[in-house]
């Protein structure tokens, strides 16, 4: 792979005009959009009218002209990037207060089903909030085991496979339909974890017939820092299954002020509390770019990313852990290399950001929205160069940061 | 009550500086502080900072920057405003989510107490989430009684008494320490909602001795409209009772990966996912106005200013219900009208934004911070103009908004 290569790559490149639209900081070549997403540009005019203009102006009456509808509005601009119809999602709090609500939903059908099944590995708040939930059922447990015990594991007492669609460190990615046949032909329920994938696949929930999932709004969708995270439910699920975090903003009828509380119908159950209409304005707006996107066209150059970075680290003498072929990995690419951590930190110190988890993974996110494939191919001069003159050995790379 | 005696409290008001500091809207009296607090300026610049640099330059790198500690620094800025040490109030999530976490917590304490009183007609949430919470506790449930009978229904089986502090629709005040050693002479925990008291009046929870607390980010702390809520733990709790939502970020150590959870130290534990940066962020900001302010003044200029609008609503022949000792109520003042929704409308069309609530109740809320007492009697004046001119009656008052 070489520089002209890359460039005539970017030069036919259908999503080239994206990475425009996008804050591009100075010197740096940003491969951890799987981690944070980049600013949309429009999400700075967005945010400072919403702050502005809806608060600072219209207060509270903002929420009569469009806040009070924004978990919803939020939720169908989702939709197509997950295969799911608009009123089968809605954004709300965060991915693990949202997996709590669906795992305790789930347990909660048939008391004879007690176990939640996921794996080993799974991305860790989605096994602690998985302790978390079913010590709100009586009887219920978490079994974790190694991937491929998995379907062994399935059995007449699964109520609900908990399964993240693309892993975070490896970019492992299920195959949907296969494993939520599975976990249904046993009986269970499936909930996915799409945080990894929205934005970075082409995700097909329904298609797959999908039970529940839940998503991040902070990678690829580029909604922000800590932006609401978004869950769905299949249709034919929604009146049987309960929030248990019965919140006023999931009643019914939440402004006539009951005491006691009824259900909204649809997917406004799982509202809880207040919404976070800042993170929701930064994340609409990171939406926006989505609309009527092609994502085989994501995919495919993601794919092409993949293959450029993937070279430099073979060229550079790194142990690649992602699958080669693109069906079975995410949009991310993940190295081994004792010294990981140094090489990531000496990274940034050249502009290239990427992350390091524990213990030895280098990780680079290749977001098609927002990379050319010039960065990508850049970014690889730069590992090698990195490792080729040992220039991660610097003793100030091996200080750890509190955040990794 | 003269507009030459209100002209003569601002000259002499040691809070009048902060009204300048506020977003301003041409033309509007706002009397719903207490519902959604104003725009502090500073806002403006801080969450643009915060986007465009922060997020926008630095990206992943802000979580090494500031951002990792927010929900700590934030519920440190909280804490001397309800008579708490830094180390027993965080930031994060939702009041509603936030209570869920504690009530559950609050009855794994002792199986033998299993009961969480309150009131009717506490705010909404705060009942439709303790229905949740009971839920998830066996044997545990929930009792709802009259103000009244609070006392006689404290028992042997009570785990916990949940109140929240000031009233919603009617301002009315709790005295903290009377009712916090009531439900500990009964052996009970202490829960108290500060939603509508943090800002208002000066709390004293450590003082009251009180066990658990809740509260609000978007009505007095000017947080802006969803903004994180906080929760206090008093410091003998904090290592005895357990988060129910165990997310990574509540985690002792969230960034070694572990499959297992293990709760953080200290307040940490109480967080769960992600926190919303954008939402942190502007309550920081609004925060920062609270830095060192007395809040005798502010209790005493919320006294000065209800005693200006008590007297317009009387004057116009409305009954108020809320308490006229300062020190049984809160800082709004709320009155009963058959046609209070009219009312209400007329008056926004007029300028003065309040806000109804079922079903015949008219609220205004009497911020310090952001009014001065000649908007207080001008805003009395247009309501007496209203009522005595029948201008409530035109149709177009008549009809309902989504939020009321």
């Amino acid at each position: 792979m070489t520089l002209a290569t890359a460039e005539a790559l970017d030069a036919v490149d259908p999503l080239a005009h994206y990475r425009g639209q996008f804050a591009q900081p100075e010197g740096v070549i940003y491969l951890d959009g799987n981690s944070l997403g980049q600013l949309p540009l429009a999400t700075v005019a967005a945010t400072h009218e919403l702050v502005t203009q809806a608060w600072g102006e219209r207060l509270i009456r903002s929420w009569n002209e469009g806040w009070i509808d924004a978990p919803q509005r939020v939720g169908a601009m989702v939709a197509p990037l997950i295969g799911a119809d608009a009123n089968e999602v809605i954004a709300a709090d965060s991915t693990s207060v949202n997996l709590y609500k669906l795992i305790v939903a789930a347990l909660r059908i048939d008391p004879s089903r007690n176990v939640v099944l996921s794996e080993a590995g799974n991305f860790p708040t989605d096994l602690h909030v998985a302790e978390g939930a079913v010590a709100a059922v009586p009887g219920a447990q978490l079994r974790v085991v190694e991937r491929g015990d998995l379907a062994g594991a399935l059995g007449d007492d699964t109520a609900l496979l908990m399964l993240t669609h693309v892993h975070y460190k490896t970019a492992e990615r299920f195959d949907m339909a296969t494993w939520t046949k599975a976990a249904q032909d046993a009986g269970a329920l499936m909930c996915w974890d799409l945080s990894h994938s929205v934005g970075a696949v082409a995700v097909e929930l329904n298609a797959a017939g999908a039970d529940m999932a839940v998503g991040c709004g902070y990678k690829y969708l580029n909604g922000g820092p800590g932006a609401p995270a978004f869950l769905y439910v299949a249709k034919r699920w929604q009146d049987r299954l309960h929030n248990p975090l019965s919140g006023w903003m999931g009643h019914a009828a939440p402004f006539e002020f009951a005491d006691g509380y009824e259900a909204a119908p649809g997917m406004k159950r799982w509202l809880t509390g207040t919404p976070s209409v800042l993170g929701l304005c930064a994340l609409e707006s990171g939406l926006a770019l989505w609309d009527g996107i092609d994502l085989s066209q994501i995919e495919a150059k993601s794919a092409a990313l993949w293959n450029i970075f993937h070279a430099a680290g073979i060229a550079a003498g790194l142990e690649c852990i992602t699958p080669t072929d693109p069906v079975e990995r995410g949009s991310h690419i993940s190295f081994r290399h004792p010294h990981a951590y140094e090489i990531v930190q000496a990274m940034i110190a050249r502009g290239v950001i990427g992350d390091f988890r524990d213990p030895d993974i280098l990780r680079f996110g290749l977001t098609p929205m927002t990379l050319s494939h010039v960065d990508v191919w850049r970014a690889g001069q730069i590992l090698g160069e990195i490792i080729e003159h040992g220039e991660w050995q610097k003793p100030q790379f091996a200080i750890r940061n509190a955040v990794t």
